[in-house]
């Protein structure tokens, strides 16, 4: 009948739109998309199938990948769904699995729901004054990547602002599990935006020792966002140095680098400094 | 107690959050914001107070901006919700009356949703390859603004995608009735997709004329995109002057000028070239 794509949004079970709850519970099967550790939003899946009544299943990267036809077989003649924390066309897609459903003649339809991208406008800082988004990527054992400074960079100096998706490792293996082929993973690990902000300012130091004029500096004004539209969010604004300490809790977090800023958005974001009384 | 921003999403009743449609139902004052036409969006307000079993005032333009006094008389003891088509911090913001809240020491609280500057993502383009959003203006009366040009060339140039917010205008007065101080207003009216790809194809010749490589030309690829997130949704992909003749019907549209494609994007576009078999 109709392959449904539905956002969950940030990650509340009462953060799905009516529409949506009303889809999953008359779908035949109901699949959740657990590429991102969908536990970093809060949600864990028998929360979901003691909210909606219904079993939900669990769909991490290599079923999506993998076996799409498994989640898609019988879609033609009954509603199947997919859950996607976010929106289904936020910070990751499934083009490929909307691509599947089409070549074999299934309706596809979408419910959307809000996404991180839109949602970071409460802390002030207006959307159509964003630039490129980048992904900032955990430091391991050596492994720096800075390729994201770059577009910060270039964000920069055309005064847009930069939103940083913080990095999540989920499904990691430790060496000794993965030689033994053991299939144990390491707890969830996400990035939290005191450690983004130690990257960035490792960053700036290199960029100095290579003599290249940085884009930021450690007083650069920076804003911190955790668990963004839940009930005990919190959002500060500080100096990238201040942020390299600050602990703003829980995950999840992102973090914005602000271009230039207007009045109405200096007023805002200034009631997210760390001083202030924490409004969400 | 608490003053609620909520995001209706794109434009069904059931579009809202669970968790919106609870707070709605318990706040003592419900307002909806009426600047951009609700209507465009398939809203009316005794639809919606149907559906909430409650009574919604419409606060347009003049009302928010200068008596946002009135609407948040008495959030400090009693829930006050503001409804807000898309999400709260979508194309438009509202930030001015979060300050106001915060200055009289009013929680404010924001239940987001789903906003067209991220739902545009299901034409298949990826969120992270859009550039500046631009807004294209209704030409009227000689009235021919193009500044939006520039700012899809800069996209382009760096081979980003562009997305086009389209003009409606609501409120607006005939001479006649503004001369005579008569309170009647015009039907709302929106900018088509065909009606902004002819005001492109215009600033195209002219930037011909004055001797500028234009950043597109008539076979520019685009895309068209009408009551996204609706049953009715319609995407179409096609040049910039098919799209000029092509009737996408009833609002809102918005349309997106591509930048550079990748190969998934283009396999997931050429499925709503105007020949294909429609499929939401």
């Amino acid at each position: 009948m109709v392959f449904y794509l539905i956002g969950l949004g940030l990650g509340d079970v009462e953060d799905i739109t009516v529409k949506g709850l009303n889809i999953v519970r008359k779908c035949k099967r109901v699949y959740i998309e657990a590429y991102t550790s969908i536990l970093c939003y809060g949600l864990d899946t028998s929360r979901l199938e003691e909210y909606y009544g219904r079993e939900v299943v669990e769909a991490d990267r290599t079923i999506v990948e993998q076996k799409s036809d498994e989640i898609l077989d019988g879609a033609d003649v009954d509603d199947v769904a997919m859950l996607v924390v976010g929106d289904p066309f936020g910070a990751t897609t499934h083009t490929d699995l909307v691509l599947r459903a089409k070549q074999k003649a299934i309706p596809v339809k979408v419910v959307h729901n809000a996404s991180i991208l839109n949602a970071v406008g409460c802390c002030g800082l207006q959307l159509y004054n964003f630039g490129e988004t980048v992904s900032i990527v955990m430091w391991l054992d050596g492994w720096e990547p800075d390729s994201y400074y770059d577009k910060i960079a270039s964000n920069m100096e055309k005064g847009f602002h930069t939103l940083c998706l913080l990095d999540i490792k989920t499904k990691e293996q430790s060496v000794e599990n993965l030689m033994r082929g053991r299939k144990i993973f390491e707890p969830p690990r996400y990035l939290t935006c005191a450690e983004a902000a130690r990257q960035l300012l490792v960053i700036l130091e290199r960029k100095r020792e290579a003599g290249i004029q940085p884009a930021y500096s450690e007083s650069s004004p920076c804003v911190g966002l955790a668990r963004v539209g839940w009930d005990n969010q919190e959002i500060v604004f500080c100096s990238l140095k201040e942020l390299s300490h600050y602990d703003l809790g829980p995950p999840l977090h992102c973090m914005i680098l602000p271009g230039q800023m207007h009045p109405l958005e200096i007023d805002m974001l200034n009631t997210f400094k760390p001083t202030a009384v924490s409004i969400t």
